[in-house]
């Protein structure tokens, strides 16, 4: 990096001070002004010749009018749509974003914005940060799970050969505008997707914040003074350990059996799995993991287990077999060589990371839950 | 980053005393003794539990029993070997790698060796800095191109859309081994194709190393004693600019029409030019450009030329169409939106970067050198 001036450095205050949260120094707009700021945020930044925005199919239609608002004047705006849903996290739909950032003479100087949930912002990240080995992106998270999780943390890449987030990087949005706004369209099962991260922040971090979503769960209306509270677990485990060498693992809990589930849900199921509903099957499977594992006490688990339940349905296996989720949960990025390793609770509001499960535990807990030997 | 313990800096230290050359902090072996140093450099490193080597068809035969002598017993290795030759640095190549990485259960502990030369050490550090949002890798090149400018300095990607090195990103090798002995095998071709970027070294800022190869040449004799010198250049660039925000650019010198050529000849000619005669010629137009911009003195460029027409022969471009050529250099990642930057010498061992070559010159001058109208 070359040295910054004085000037740069009064620019990133005042960014700094209208934003809600910084990552690596890059703001977090997120609240009802959040895109009122982003609209200001230009005015401190070198004008970029073009801008591209990526869109999916549902995002076009309804978000991308009020985005447009917030773009700054002059400047030569072109779209690239993707088809909606996790199918598009791939290698295939990833080349063709690349090939038409070069059709459109994408510059090292240009910007690319994700409009969208997670598929969206992740690609998007990913894609950007591999054209001309870096154009600079900002995420406009569209859904609840990526104002929540996704779109936060500098993680970005795609599926491969099914397993999920197989190939990717790290590296952090220039800036990431987080409006309620866009939730008024999210349909009910996206909202319900989304809440899976937003019960996990609680659950390893932030033991007041799971009593409010016990009593109040995670509706429209309750949302809007949760978010920040949601928002800051993720962004401060993020700033204590930002590539996940240690500490910042505890956000996969409930990842490593839902990712498998996911996984092969989408590979088997005519109606697969969204990301929350696989997300929130895991933590409960999880969670009974660190019961038997005596993490955690059985009280605990099973309030933890119950509120789950509730909000995400039963976590009934019937139609999985044990041995073909074993083969996704292998795979999985946490593991050390052959060794199994998952993020489990402690305790409502602890996590612990890099604990080893052996295969015969998990595959005993998965047919107590329904899979097939 | 996790803070770093008294012990991780003695080691970094250790390891600083045997290199020649630290890039970001991470040691660069150079020279006759350079395996030995690897071999001893593992001993300061937590041991990996499965390392992968990535040759070309050509390196697996001639390289990898050297390397061999140099890796810890007691690790599992495995051999991803790639077909020879620059059509390997594609997306499905790299898919391929991702596949095997993934069959071989290779997980974020592990280390990924790319042996070979700049197509093996390029589209190593881009599959191993992706797979898993990035695994530790170490590069060994086996071809003077690569130990001369390749392998050093953190780029990696691969070709996309007949474009160079169009996807890729900035990520450092751990560690980046260059041992003479592997020249010892290397046809003569290679050698001259390698000799093109060292006198590009010479001439954007060594003076000095410039009239010793106008003396000597580029040859086996008299490379060892040239090849710290040479790589001295390159990495003190990067030091003053890693991300490529400025000065870096003068690297590129000959690369703009180069890379053109490089790119048209591959997709049109029976037997493409290496990249080395591509870059020769690159540089004998790109002086011309550059005389006529009057940025170089016209006694000095036709010196230029002739040294460099004696070791890569002569410019002509008879069988190539200016347009054809002009398509590929308007996707040049040092334009700024339409307008071609280029990097011209301003002497010899001086170069300036950013400047900005009107279309209707660029044509002219690919006349004047044969192409068709």
């Amino acid at each position: 990096m070359l040295p910054k001036t004085f000037l740069d450095t009064m620019k990133h205050s005042m960014q700094a001070q209208q934003a809600e949260f910084l990552q690596q120094g890059k703001p977090v707009f997120s609240g009802p002004a959040a895109l009122e700021h982003f609209a200001g945020w230009w005015k401190d930044r070198e004008k970029p010749g073009h801008i591209v925005l990526l869109c999916d199919t549902n995002t076009a239609s309804f978000c991308l009018p009020r985005l447009m608002k917030a773009l700054p004047a002059d400047v030569r705006i072109s779209e690239i749509v993707i088809p909606q849903g996790e199918k598009s996290k791939s290698i295939a739909t990833c080349q063709q974003v690349w090939e038409q950032l070069t059709r459109l003479g994408i510059g090292r100087k240009d910007v690319l914005i994700s409009l969208g949930g997670g598929v969206v912002t992740d690609l998007g990240g990913f894609a950007a940060s591999t054209y001309l080995r870096g154009i600079s992106f900002v995420h406009v998270p569209t859904t609840l799970m990526a104002m929540a999780d996704a779109a936060l943390g500098g993680k970005n890449g795609i599926d491969f050969g099914g397993a999920k987030n197989r190939v990717g990087l790290f590296a952090f949005a220039e800036c990431t505008v987080c409006d309620p706004v866009f939730l008024e369209t999210l349909p009910a099962q996206e909202w319900r997707s989304g809440s899976a991260e937003v019960f996990k922040h609680a659950l390893i971090a932030d033991a007041d914040l799971w009593k409010i979503l016990e009593e109040q769960g995670c509706t429209a209306s309750s949302l809007p003074d949760l978010l920040h509270r949601i928002q800051r677990v993720k962004i401060d485990v993020v700033h204590r350990d930002p590539y996940e060498r240690g500490v910042r693992k505890i956000l996969n809990f409930g990842h490593s059996i839902g990712h498998a589930l996911e996984s092969e849900s989408l590979e088997k199921d005519r109606v697969p799995f969204t990301h929350g509903e696989a997300i929130g099957r895991g933590m409960m499977i999880e969670t009974e993991i660190g019961l038997r594992l005596a993490k955690m006490s059985a009280e605990e688990s099973a309030m933890v287990c119950r509120v789950l339940e509730q909000h995400f349905g039963k976590a009934d296996l019937r139609h999985y077999s044990a041995e073909a989720l074993m083969k996704w949960i292998r795979l999985d990025k946490k593991n050390d060589g052959a060794r199994v390793r998952m993020s489990l609770l402690t305790g409502i509001g602890r996590c612990d990371w890099d604990v080893e499960v052996k295969e015969q535990l998990i595959l005993e807990v998965l047919m107590d839950f329904g899979a097939a030997a």
